[in-house]
């Protein structure tokens, strides 16, 4: 007779691509979103909270970089509608600001920090629920808005534990590149259509200068470009003067720096005040990009060189200069908060997110080292990024709404918080009281009450007592800081053992009870000094 | 010719039984669940936050009070696997806890906050997403997990602003009920199937014994009751000496009332102190439930003049027997640590759960009066519940493992706060800076970073400035407690006015631009004295 197994256990098991998180990874994610929150409050953002749960029709297909519709979410059927989980959480602002129109403020500031969902092919460190941390002010034209948001992500940044220098937001513009292909010869304003495939090759050609070189783009927008491995990738198929535009505009930022340092080796020759700002504290000449004087108080930073810069190149397409204006107003709008070249700069090599966004884009960059898997020393790199976008509104009420906004990448900040050693320390165990005699467990709940009370994390062991080995294990994997004991001999006598176990870490491990009671790093208190006992010991232990 | 109408656009509307939560709704949430995190962390709890999406067969059918599986669930097939929506953070914890067995601590002490969903028909005030606040004990057998639940959960509800005698924590036993129906005949522990449907008819008839009242309970535990209507329910059949015995548990709180109070009436009448708890606070002895001396100091409490009741009742059953011991070793858990029946009591009225929980129950109540929707006072009511269960883990595993935990009713909490006037007031307006003049912007948004770097909520009116009236209209619906305005004339004589809108509100909606300015509530002060001037107000205006 066969053996009745019963029904097939179910697998504990996350469904593919999605984890838990324990412990110090919520809280310390937690302290650093609260941190943020209250930034945002501060700039007058209020918060969102929409649901997890849209209808596809709302949701839209606005995925950056997805072209398909509804490609990339986790959707289903339900009563004839379907529903799909937000995969970001811009779309669902975009629902907002078209239901409530006439009851939200207009322009309306509002951050939201939560999970959403993308159903792609998980990979190392690529789950399918993540985090993202946005804010956005919806019903703004003026670059203002933009500016302002650069602003409260440095504070953002700050406020977290990015200390200042070991970051960098960068800020470039859409319309300017718009007004370099315009320039160019391949944009018509009057024929948007037109070259469009040339466009993107050029598009794809910039995004790889980190990669390519100055040399490697140049092939790339002309007649094409041979790897090392022999393969052709066709180009733009640019002539030599268009390419001199668009190179022009890919080679700015080491344009300018020679240039500023130029000004700044004439500083040095006569003897003028020399900083790490100097060579970008000139003011000059709009025209000719010139210095006019020499100046400490002018507050003219390296980012109204590189407006200059480019307000040459583009100076022939109106949608150019007009992207060139904004950055201008945007630097001088930052300057005269305060936020000068070592947080915020504009720079033309940006270009994450410009097939994206219609306006001013801006990115935050962690400049500090960290060693890469293959213990190479790299950049830390990108944890945010943002900018303006239009027709997000449009969707729903035919009406075009100005918007802009940033989203801060949660894991990737989280993880150059733990970088920098800046984490929450939450993560500390609970001082555990043990059970050395059953049946005085409502003693050992009481001194668990008092140092409680006290405001000290505690805890009394739960499991079968029995062993005492086990409550050690116990303490140990809990990372506890303190263990607590009183056997009977101790109770007759009013007494309470108190260990270090941090000091006591390594001999713990091996040692009897009695034994591990015989170290030094344990001490005997009256049990009426019980807390103050604990607490001596947790201060000393930092 | 038929005009184009292009696509349709799509509906801006939350699914069906969705909502959205802004600013102070959703700070409000984030303040109180920070609060109870607190606790939670203090008393040795490790966060958890599992993944939204579980696989169907991880999520079982483990949804209280709905028998059919999958039902109640948002579901959807993905790849071959079927993929749902957490229904609640139990059953994500169980999976968890058989998932890392080898790796959590044991007993593993976890919170978990967040949202969960299903799929029922929504109704006023009852959402598909809503959220959850959890702290489960998993693999403590003891019922020192249990006590040390309940006074977490009074701690909790104090850090959150709920004052101690505006709530009370019930604490009852599934098995003092079992072993009241074993000892009415009506449970057989050597085959629980027998008397199933007897039982089913007892508990419901119990948890109507607030609409029903003592006869109605009565008469559904014997043939059956005809209600008002003429409408007749068949009760559970029991005979007169079985109705009795389980009629003796259904009325313990009012015969323990009686006698408590004939003993209170004793102490005055001999002259003893009375205070509040006086009546409870007799020695008993524990066979005869009669006072053994008169004791202010005894600490011996109403709970346990309840135990001892509830122990004459099943003695005979050994099920009821454990549970009452359980019972009083939670009360003398509780005792030891100063949680007297002020918090915590003793309550064998507590049937919510008893079908679901295996052990003690528990539900912590809100004693205060509210105004329900029709003008009539009523108590607030429920808040949190919770209780001991088995067999979560071991769908998994094939091993038992003792559980224990609470879940707080997030929004419940959030509307009891609201109701005493308790909720963070993070809901504050920020500081306005008008815009008078467009070409001074940049002073306009300096201003701004003044006020923000001193800590102070505050923006820049980011819509067209040209409408000053659409200005003021904003900081109204912004709730501003102050608006910052600066001319041309006033920057010249380099001074801001100060506009205190709170005292102002009234005049602003009606007035002009010059009439508004001319108001009392405004006061001029130089350009430096700014961030003063706006804290002063802010501090009269509390």
């Amino acid at each position: 007779m066969a053996k009745d197994k019963g029904p097939r256990r179910p697998r504990a098991q996350t469904p593919k691509g999605f984890r838990d998180y324990f412990g110090s990874e919520v809280s310390a994610r937690r302290a650093m979103l609260d941190r943020i929150a209250a930034v945002y409050h501060r700039y007058g953002f209020d918060a969102l909270e929409t649901s997890a749960v849209e209808t596809v029709e709302a949701l839209g297909k606005f995925l950056p970089d997805v072209d398909r519709p509804n490609d990339g979410v986790f959707a289903w059927e339900e009563e004839g509608d379907w529903l799909a989980l937000r995969y970001d959480l811009t779309a669902p602002l975009a629902r907002v600001a078209a239901q409530y129109r006439n009851d939200l403020p207009s322009p309306y500031r509002r951050y939201a920090m939560g999970p959403v969902w993308r159903n792609e092919k998980p990979g190392p460190g690529r789950f399918r629920q993540f985090y993202q941390c946005d804010a956005d002010t919806v019903g703004a034209a003026s670059v203002a808005a933009d500016a302002e948001i650069c602003a409260m992500l440095a504070d953002a940044l700050e406020a977290v534990g990015i200390e200042r220098g070991d970051y960098v937001i960068r800020v470039n513009n859409r319309k300017v590149l718009n007004g370099v292909m315009e320039v160019a010869g391949i944009l018509d304003p009057a024929d948007p259509s037109k070259f469009e495939a040339e466009r993107g090759i050029v598009l794809r050609a910039i995004d790889k200068l980190d990669r390519l070189g100055v040399e490697g783009v140049r092939a790339l927008l002309g007649e094409g470009r041979k790897d090392e491995s022999g393969d052709f990738t066709k180009g733009a198929g640019l002539g030599a003067a268009q390419t001199d535009v668009v190179m022009k505009f890919v080679d700015a930022n080491r344009a300018i720096e020679a240039s500023l340092g130029a000004l700044a080796s004439e500083a040095i020759e006569k003897g003028l005040p020399y900083s790490r700002y100097t060579r970008a504290m000139y003011s000059f000449d709009e025209k000719t990009s010139k210095p006019l004087s020499v100046d400490d108080e002018a507050e003219v930073y390296r980012s109204f060189a590189t407006v200059n810069y480019l307000r040459e190149i583009v100076s022939d397409s109106k949608i150019g200069a007009e992207g060139v204006a904004e950055l201008e107003e945007i630097a001088n709008l930052l300057a005269a908060q305060g936020y000068g070249p070592d947080r915020i700069i504009i720079d033309p090599s940006v270009v994450r997110g410009l097939g994206y966004y219609t306006g001013p884009v801006f990115e935050a960059e962690l400049t500090f080292e960290i060693t890469d898997e293959k213990g190479r020393p790299r950049q830390f790199g990108s944890v945010a990024g943002g900018g303006r976008y239009d027709d997000l509104v449009k969707r729903f009420t035919g009406q075009a709404v100005p918007a802009t906004g940033v989203s801060i990448g949660v894991d990737r900040l989280l993880a150059a918080l733990a970088a920098k050693g800046r984490l929450e320390e939450s993560a500390q165990g609970p001082v555990v009281v043990t059970v050395m005699d059953r049946a005085r467990m409502a003693e050992y709940m009481a001194m668990v009450g008092e140092l409680r009370a006290a405001g000290i994390r505690a805890e009394m062991y739960l499991g079968n007592p029995k062993n005492f080995g086990n409550q050690l294990k116990y303490a140990d994997k809990r990372e506890s800081p303190i263990a607590v004991i009183q056997g009977e001999e101790e109770a007759a006598r009013g007494v309470v053992q108190v260990k270090d176990l941090i000091l006591g870490a390594k001999i713990a491990a091996q040692a009897t009870v009695e034994e591990w009671k015989s170290q030094p790093a344990q001490i005997e208190v009256p049990r009426s000094g019980l807390v103050s006992a604990v607490r001596e010991i947790l201060g000393r232990q930092g």
